[in-house]
């Protein structure tokens, strides 16, 4: 893991920071010696989880706020060094069921903070977290980050505009912000409950649970999946490389699977469950993309980045961590 | 010009049906027997002007409200057969002075207006009328559909996602929703007064106020410039060719010229004002794109549409207009 040292004793904000990847975050930079403040509206569908901080809580102080509270986030990002922009609604269905409240999510509330983070404190550096959703179906693989851009749906959309305004505030107004495209992610810490954080947290809790792991099709899709300690190491490494303001950068995995294969590997991991194929639920198929791996050869030359973690050592740890902790995710 | 007699008797809401497009729409639309109903929030910095609809103000319904007001829209939406959807804030400039506001107005306030839609009448066709300034800076000319997205300003982040949100609910949801992009309009009933709608306007004011005409840099940028009466026939064929839905249409002319050039002809056809460069001002250079013009032969093959208006004769009959109408756009 990239070690975190650069960020002793300087100031962090996380937004999202008691979700999936902001509380990984938060629990290395902690460790590192950072000066942490959360914000966090906890809003109940998305991945906001109290039990993610448990052994930093003491460490890290937490703001259950919208980012667009101005009043409320004002005095932290005003001496941030270092901004995490992780906060969001993250499920793909959701916002197809309620497109307004996706937008405000993940766009109005972004772009108000952004105004705040301006106005108020222009030179800290601001990473946001977009994914790799908003390259829609892939015409050529790897993706690059030249790839077109074709959402295909609401949250891709919305995600997309927020991406932009970070990287129009670096071109613009000269600050130090990026984003970054980051692919499915599993790993301690994700909101496993329902199916609103992508699959691979759905599978660790049906085969913890003895559970049949339903595979759409075939389960012939591949997808590069990142275990969230390689995220992190990323965000702290575009939080802190000189060459990366006003770029987007694909975060991947140079190891795709298939949906299935992953599935398998999850069951051998874990010792319990089964897979089972299943026709495709007509709300999932309509957005389904078919196979998805990306380039990440710009993360690599600007961050100095690549993925430390197979498939089968995150998937060991991931799944380690789920059956001690399993009741704070169900 | 195109005929619309498909339009008699059908019904047709025309977003913005006071602004610049809209209201040359809405003159042709009556004159070819359609039931007209303006929606048009007149804020005063849009182009929205009353005088837009002389001679046709007793045969359309004009409500004053925002897109996102359900109430006062709702009735009429419901019944209608053809959505020209033209709402919305244009000046570039005024968006990277106060995002949020363009935020709200193009794409918030359009997103529950399409909701709207969705929910009331989703058989409607739905046409949007998008900008090519969201491709950015060219990388290749002509620019075409399949071009990257690269928008240089908050207008065009807003703009790409509601253009977006149209495509989406055409593919996902089977309405008969597209979008055009729309290359540099010029014509009678464009806003004048000030620079919020582009700089031919501008340039005619000023010749006919025997003013110099201020051009930036060598003025060498190449442009391709539409007769509003060209845009309206592309949106009409929008709004009822069986195989636009879903797509998104440039619209362009295939005597790119450079905006000297524009300046020196309508200094000619005007014959007043003169033409003066200066050094560009910083707010300009940062968000202008270079050269520019588009491949327009998608709408050639999905719409038969074509520019039939030269820049000459459509700028003679602009000078008429405003040399009699002057007063009402200042």
């Amino acid at each position: 893991m990239t070690d975190l040292a650069a960020f002793r004793n300087r100031n962090c904000v996380v937004t999202g920071g008691l979700g999936f990847i902001g509380s990984n975050l938060v629990q290395r930079l902690v460790r590192a010696g950072a000066n942490v403040v959360v914000v966090d509206a906890l809003v109940p569908t998305h991945g906001g989880n109290s039990k993610n901080l448990a052994g930093v809580e003491r460490d890290v102080q937490i703001v259950v706020a919208s980012i667009a509270d101005s009043a409320a986030v004002a005095p932290h990002v005003v001496r941030a060094d270092h901004i995490f922009n992780l906060a969001g609604q993250v499920s793909h269905l959701d916002s197809m069921e309620d497109p307004l409240r996706d937008l405000e999510y993940n766009t109005t509330s972004q772009l108000a903070f952004l105004e705040l983070v301006r106005r108020t404190n222009p030179d800290a550096a601001v990473v946001y977290s977009s994914t790799r959703q908003l390259y829609g179906k892939p015409r050529y693989l790897p993706v690059d980050e030249a790839h077109a851009v074709e959402p295909v749906d609401i949250n891709g959309i919305c995600k997309y505009a927020t991406e932009q305004f970070h990287l129009l505030d670096a071109r613009v107004h000269g600050m130090r912000a990026c984003a970054l495209r980051i692919t499915n992610v599993y790993g301690p810490r994700q909101r496993i409950k329902d199916d609103k954080q992508g699959f691979l947290g759905i599978f660790v809790r049906r085969a913890l649970k003895s559970e049949p792991i339903t595979v759409y099709g075939d389960g012939g899709q591949l997808r590069d999946c990142l275990h969230v300690d390689d995220v992190v190491s990323a965000l702290a490494l575009a939080a802190t490389s000189p060459d990366v303001a006003g770029h987007v950068v694909n975060l991947g995995h140079p190891d795709p699977m298939s949906v299935r294969e992953a599935a398998e590997t999850i069951v051998r991991i874990a010792g319990s469950g089964r897979v089972e194929l299943v026709p495709w639920p007509r709300d999932h198929e309509i957005i389904d993309i078919g196979d998805y791996y990306g380039d990440y050869s710009l993360a690599e030359r600007l961050l100095g980045w690549k993925p430390a973690i197979t498939f089968a050592d995150g998937m060991s740890d991931t799944v380690e961590y789920y059956r001690e902790h399993l009741p704070w995710y169900l």
